[in-house]
């Protein structure tokens, strides 16, 4: 098999089987991938489950990143989902819709970034399904385990809460925008900060032991920030009937600012409209009762208080451009 | 909101907001979709897990059936790999690709046909996700309970044992013919008889029950008939290393002959192709330990022998054109 070789030519079996032999078994997996249906253990009686899509020219751009990179996000941004209700992530399936001219290396590159995220996690990539269709559509479904623990909801802040955050602010925001504004080449030139922040835009590391972590701690809520700390925390805001406010960003996220600088100033942005309405970073935004001793990874960013639920920046409305992502734009 | 309303006109919040409304609960269902994932009861300390994709263009045409015809029929062939399992279906997650100019009327209605297909099931639609693309896609993963039992695999068959069907065979592959060759209006020409088959191409009524009750009764392998009688068999066939001998059809699916016979000598087509090759039907095809009482529904159609595994029709290599589907025609 060359280089060159098309989906078409090497059939949905022949793909199937070349796929296959890359994608890991699960440590929780009884029956894997390849009859009907696969069979995953749940050993407290309870799974949790979560679907994310990934869409070619929306989600990704071929030649920006590799196909390992696609495949990585693919299973990063549903684990992040997993690890958001405090639980483990122990297995995935993927439907994949693919041109018949896609390079059968180009799949077989999304298939061992998908092992490279799930392997050393012992998640088990426990089916499939294939599909012809005019462009790249990458859907996965992942599951977890709450390990006898109550899931961490959305909707279970209180007033008198800390709110916290692990993992980064902006930085898929902000390597989004070094790549729309030039490719790899403008990165090279923005050097290695701006460089780590378009890895952060491909290569996304949610802090998943940090979910099962902050519910041990005794999170009161959780959430995924996907599409920006503003749009997620007012849906964690009105789904527990409180105000998140937060502190000040040069007080809580200084090295945030300092990390995307240099990017921002050349591309003419303000640094803080990425750190609060950039999405796909997929860090956690959790709430903790007053006292609690923080996990180490996450740090404060604000409190919880009564009011009409919405998001507040040092206790006034945030003045920001953006608001956050509609993937259709309303 | 006018029926002319857009997807991109009413945005990812309110259409989310208009979906959810129309979508069951299950009866296992924890946690209901809304929060980063949703949580499911497996009392039974395992879970059944399956995907399976529906790309416009290829596995429906708008304008052929409705929308609510596109959402059962994605619910349906999920569920039906749950059933092969033995497994009771409990759940499912939907990840839908749509056009920014897509109809909401239309989203709505594949919403009320995934509900039509769910909820009398006690089947919750427990999360999705949307996204922007350029043509409709529809993923749906769903989840199945074995209630104690073992799952049945495709690889338990043992020479000496029955081989079985339940549900249908050809008709989808019929009518998707009759809708090629003319569209609805050519399935009204062809009269009651046609329509039913455009029915059973739209509407498959996988006999889902039969999937526990043949492994109650002992079932030692099973699959869905999804690319077809032979396609299918010869996958069961290699797992179990046996060969899966067909009686002659006219023997054992007389009636299916009766009901595709006037399509099939309109269109100039052997009936008995559709029966062998024709996908999408969704029955059951199992095998049993010689002497067992099959379930009512299930029909013996041939034996399990030693031998090279594969699939042959009274002893001999089947003789038919198309040997079943693969999505790239590879």
């Amino acid at each position: 098999m060359t280089r060159a070789t098309r989906v078409a030519d090497l059939g949905e079996a022949g793909l199937l089987a070349a796929i296959g032999g890359l994608l890991p078994r699960g440590r929780h997996t009884l029956v894997p991938t390849g009859d009907d249906a696969a069979v995953v253990a749940a050993p407290d009686g309870r799974f949790v489950v979560s679907t994310d899509v990934l869409v070619e020219g929306h989600h990704f751009r071929q030649g920006w990143g590799t196909a390992e990179d696609v495949g990585w996000r693919a299973a990063m941004q549903n684990l992040a989902d997993i690890a958001a209700m405090g639980a483990v992530p122990v297995s995935m399936v993927v439907a994949l819709v693919l041109p018949p001219a896609q390079p059968v290396e180009w799949v077989l590159g999304l298939a061992r970034g998908l092992a490279q995220a799930c392997g050393p996690l012992g998640v088990g990539v426990d089916g499939g399904d294939l599909s012809a269709g005019e462009g790249v559509v990458v859907a996965v479904t992942v599951h977890g385990l709450l390990e006898g623990r109550a899931p961490v909801l959305r909707s279970g802040a209180r007033a008198g809460d800390v709110l916290a955050h692990a993992g980064v602010l902006g930085h898929a925001a902000a390597g989004y925008a070094v790549l729309a504004a030039g490719g790899r080449e403008s990165a090279a030139a923005g050097g290695p900060v701006d460089d780590e922040l378009v890895r952060d835009f491909l290569r996304p590391r949610p802090p998943l032991d940090l979910g099962p972590a902050a519910a041990r701690a005794g999170a009161t809520a959780m959430m995924d920030v996907s599409d920006g700390l503003l749009r997620d925390g007012a849906r964690l805001a009105r789904a527990s009937g409180v105000v998140l406010d937060l502190d000040p960003l040069t007080t809580t996220v200084p090295h945030a600012l300092d990390r995307l600088g240099p990017a921002a100033r050349r591309l003419g942005v303000d640094p803080q409209e990425w750190l609060l309405t950039g999405g796909e970073d997929h860090g956690l935004l959790a709430t903790f009762p007053a006292g609690t001793a923080l996990p180490a990874g996450f740090r404060r960013i604000g409190r919880v208080t009564a009011g009409e639920p919405g998001v507040l920046l040092g206790g006034g409305v945030p003045d920001v451009a953006g608001q956050g992502w509609d993937h259709f734009g309303g």
